[in-house]
């Protein structure tokens, strides 16, 4: 059983999303990502202006100078992902917590169709900015995600 | 007096639209405002899957491999737009209606603050897209646009 | 007469420039109007690593914490304009200098035709990144752009 | 031993490609992978314009309405990659050669440093635009490919 819980995202295409095949772009897919989790946990540290709080706060404890950077991705493109002026469903949850990193997944869905087009995993860490060494997940970071954490997508 | 209607527009930002200076990139601003076009008059014939009907629906009654291009932009950006997880607002309505073309007027406010930080006019023709050639706007097209007319931004 | 010098640059187009209309987007077209002005004038002091010096230093003698801003934008798009795995021939020079800010002229040129799609102007202002307020071109930056100075591409 | 051949590319990073952090944003890492193979194999038949011939060309005997499509995507950022005038160096080869697909491995390196910032890997699938469909490659495609094929990145 896998009884782990999902944070469901609204996510906008762009019509510029879209290439010359006439599709959502495999790029623009990673860039699609890139905005689901920041949906689900909150924009990174020390960028842009205050806004809402996310479903779950990865980043409000998070020191100045840190910078959480994509260790890995692996993105699979399992279905054409057509561009609608509705918002793409995405799900995303928590394959796997470690010592200085963390594992998150996500499924795209099709918002009318509800076809899965991508599954992905994004392997995060936290470092410091200036000295580049990893940082550790601190008790509270790994107190937050537990609920979240579910089987991966990638035997 | 101008009494003209006004397309008000909630069009969300990504992270990765700020630049390394911290602030929303002016090339990403001109990707907002066709996001804006497009939220306002609906995602052009032809392009993408079936959504929902925008508030001013210009591009149902086009026939199929027409295309609607960007002729001219003028942007002038009044104030540095920082990103927040908050949409922006954009207000969106027409400068002017001639024989060709059409000129679409925007203003985008910070959705906190409601302080102007861009001000733009983006000149829009429908050509054929086979022969290049410019087509009419049909007498439909500018009954729709017309309560939306009003003053323009730039002299 | 109009005796200036001109910058032709070598910009490469990349093939998700292009939209779902199968031409080279225009708001990519703006994209390439920065790289223009990269190539010509150098990268933004202050971001990324050492390369190479440009045919016209403009941000090597500015000091730490400068931002150069896109103050306006005036683009005609003349033509569409087609992805070539050939960089695009892009020309650039100053279409006036004023106390605060300079006008960069731009002509965007199908490397294989020839053909003018694209003409633009940019206003650079340069401001201080903390307190925002405008900075003076010193007089070596105006000597260093006064013999690219032409006239400019709109009325 | 594993004496195959490496395509290698020079691939020119642009200013915007950096994010909010200052570094090379993890997504247009993305964008550059698509580069790297279309500056190896040649842009997908079928669209833009006319432009040079690729040290491999793959996809001039491929039938008008054949798309190559991202099935899958690995990547791995072993370091952070920054943003330099000087064309970014890229090592191309195939890492597999399936029934109906390819896999092409990558290694980005810093053009000063020679770092290796980036290793990847793509599946890339041939469709049938119309029925969507999987074609299989061709012996002659097989044929060219083969002297490129060596070991891949990930166990």
């Amino acid at each position: 059983m896998d009884a782990h819980q999902t944070i469901t995202c609204e996510i906008p295409m762009r019509w510029g999303d879209m290439d010359a095949y006439g599709h959502i772009n495999n790029v623009e897919v990673v860039r699609l990502l890139e905005e689901a989790r920041i949906h689900a946990f909150g924009p990174p540290g020390g960028t842009g202006a205050p806004g809402e709080t996310p479903p779950v706060d990865l980043f409000s404890s998070v020191a100045t100078g840190v910078q959480a950077l994509v260790v890995e991705h692996r993105i699979r493109y399992t279905a054409t992902l057509d561009y609608r002026n509705v918002p793409l469903k995405v799900q995303v949850w928590i394959a796997g917590i470690k010592a200085a990193s963390l594992d998150i997944a996500y499924r795209l869905l099709d918002p009318v169709t509800d076809r899965v087009c991508v599954k992905a995993h994004t392997t995060l860490a936290f470092v410091d900015g200036d000295s580049g060494s990893l940082l550790r997940l601190s008790p509270e970071q790994k107190q937050r995600l537990a609920p979240f954490e579910g089987k991966g997508l990638f035997g």
